[in-house]
């Protein structure tokens, strides 16, 4: 591990070398990135134990410093995590290349050509912290997209995290592509992120924070360049007068329960007043039952003794875990204006047999993601069709929802003339 | 005009009442976005006289604090210019509403249907300088597309912003929109722009600055929201080994001279070796005799002996002049590498007549807008069929090239379903 004082310019010849690999990486044919890709998922196999060896230091480091289970099991490899690590990679080699995808072609009233094409975005920098499959999904993602990466994974997983990278290093090179396309932060040092934030010299074009709220809260503050974050998923259901009972009991069953981990798991239930003699106690019912702790409002406490009482702050917790908060409203407004207090615009789901109060609802909820008798579950970029996904973005500007393989292109305007001029 | 202190009271109000209005607005008909359009038009023709007699007092001021003509000409407003500040914004009642579009649809194996959809933006912040007709257009142009606006108006500019600021109000009532929809920062403070830098406790989402190189750079280096700058247009015009002389006279001359204060006007010409016997010297004198100073390298100087020295900082300048350098490079490669380290990714054009050497070009040089045999002056989003635009963005972020109203929008999902769950 360096010192401390080199940092400054192992970062900036970190984002040298990245930009002049995002140039050739540009460029690079769709077989060589795929080569580079396929070769990384060979070598991942191959080395499967030097990996998990890498592994167990970072292990016996965390279990030194006292970690908790939910962190080592984030930090653990095994056999077949790192075999679903190889495959993931050759998932991304088989998806379609976005680059040079014409998004937009036609021919001016003077007989210009215009074409808006697909183009690398540049250099990525992904900032993550303990799950070290980053290090390889993250990285053929960007490849994949013609762009160059700056990983920084946390020091928790430092060895593990070398020792994949060492395996995307051999990939680029069996394909004859820079080494530098994907650079791993070589320096524990905590000043290299504030460089990352900072844009390294202009040679950052955008950073990817993967990891807890307080990692993403830190990069959205201080970031200089943009950044894809998704700051948290405080999910909604919302069961309308007209909801049909088995399919919402199915839905938030669904939407709460099948991981309550995940960014696309509901947080908060709301149940329309006109339905709520109906579906309200056996809603809560189901989700006691499945183990589910409910906080709810009065008319929920009322609906069943189980019902803890729910404050203000429930409303505004993502819980990721088996609880959930449950709120009767008056009606669709109500419901509409809850989420639009205390979303996240992320993704939020009315269950109703109305097609005009689930047109209401998916016009007027501005998240990223907006459903309709279905799981929240679903917001996912594996389940979108995208074939993977590097995170889901909650801003507003360029990626919104998933963000996948063209979500990491940008363009450019190609124009052909015959030698017109502008009068 | 309010104390100091007041700004930062002033501020969050009007950041506040411009998310409220956004919301609004997102929801907003096209007819009723329309007629505040069409009815702010009606206002500005029918309150000239006023417009003008505000302008009058702004452009006293500047005279008296001893402005220079190209900024009073900036400044100034006459009934035609005001004519035709109405007649942009009828063209933008004119083009189609952005929001709503369906950017993609399909249907998963599960059997979820999943459209992206175009949505506003949210409010967007426009700080610019001294010419008051951006107020109109600024205005009308986030408003079209679905979003609230503050505007910054230069202080110079203040009574003229204000006069034409209250026609866009009586439009948005007559149409009953909200008038915070297009606000206007009513205090000289240069605080106020600091504030919108900040981002308004969250109520602003993109800045668009419109001025001069100093206040881009500053907008640029200091917002901690999206920004959506074109920092300056170093433009090159490349002539290739298999260009035709006739065409690249043509096209060189309407790059550099049409208007020399655009930013697709050409900065830098590159004309390869191989052509240089033959179609230097005709270039240089087409220039020249044109009225246009050239500062060139060793080989430009022996075309002819009005052409004067180029120092590296040629190289990297905008004139925004009657004033170009001119450069013999090697071969393609040598001018692509040139772009590469001296342009500023705006737009670039190779006249040739060889398709390869077209495609390279194309491909190889990493800039908003690429182009083949036409004029760079092309560069404009009314020239690309955007029919208005907000500036030309050379960042890679959601907007590059001409940011019409197609780019003051950003998109959701909307996901259908009938009771599907993940497994």
């Amino acid at each position: 591990m360096k010192m401390q004082a080199e940092t400054p310019g192992i970062m900036a010849s970190l984002g040298q070398a990245a930009r002049n690999a995002a140039h050739q990486l540009s460029l690079a044919s769709t077989e060589a990135k795929n080569l580079a890709i396929l070769e990384a998922a060979r070598n991942i196999r191959a080395r499967t134990a030097e990996i998990l060896e890498a592994n167990a230091r970072d292990m016996a480091a965390a279990r030194q410093s006292g970690e908790s289970g939910a962190f080592l099991d984030r930090l653990a490899l095994d056999a077949s995590r790192v075999e679903a690590m190889a495959k993931g990679l050759e998932a991304i080699a088989a998806l379609p290349d976005p680059v040079g995808r014409r998004l937009a072609a036609y021919e001016r009233p003077n007989g210009l050509s215009i074409e808006r094409i697909a183009t690398p975005l540049g250099v990525i920098g992904v900032i993550f912290e303990s799950r070290p499959a980053v290090t390889a999904d993250a990285g053929a993602l960007c490849l994949k997209a013609g762009n160059a990466a700056i990983l920084r994974a946390g020091s928790e997983c430092a060895f593990s995290s070398r020792a994949i990278h060492d395996c995307l290093t051999a990939g680029l090179e069996a394909a004859g592509l820079p080494a530098a396309a994907i650079g791993l932060v070589p320096v524990k040092d905590r000043a290299a992120v504030g460089l990352m934030l900072a844009g390294l010299d202009g040679n950052l074009d955008v950073i990817v924070p993967r990891g807890g709220k307080s990692l993403v809260a830190r990069v959205q503050a201080e970031a200089h360049v943009p950044v894809f974050a998704h700051l948290e998923g405080l999910v909604h259901v919302v069961i309308d007068r007209d909801a049909d009972l088995e399919k919402a009991k199915k839905i938030v069953h669904n939407a709460k329960m099948r991981r309550t981990g995940i960014c696309g798991a509901a947080e908060t239930l709301l149940v329309d007043q006109a339905c709520a003699p109906t579906h309200l106690a056996p809603l809560v019912k189901m989700l006691i039952d499945a183990g589910c702790e409910v906080r709810g409002d009065a008319e929920t406490g009322a609906a069943d003794p189980r019902v803890k009482e729910a404050s203000e702050q429930d409303w505004r917790t993502e819980y990721l875990d088996s609880i959930i908060s449950v709120r009767v409203v008056k009606n669709l407004d109500e419901a509409i204006a809850h989420i639009e207090k205390y979303g996240s615009h992320h993704t939020d789901c009315i269950v109703t047999e109305n097609a005009n109060a689930a047109e209401r609802f998916l016009k007027e909820v501005d998240s990223a993601i907006v459903m309709h008798n279905a799981s929240t579950q679903f917001a996912d970029g594996g389940e979108f069709g995208f074939g993977a996904e590097i995170g889901i973005a909650t801003g507003r500007m360029h990626a919104r929802g998933p963000v996948g393989l063209e979500q990491l292109t940008t363009f450019k305007y190609r124009v052909h003339g015959d030698g017109q001029t502008r009068s």
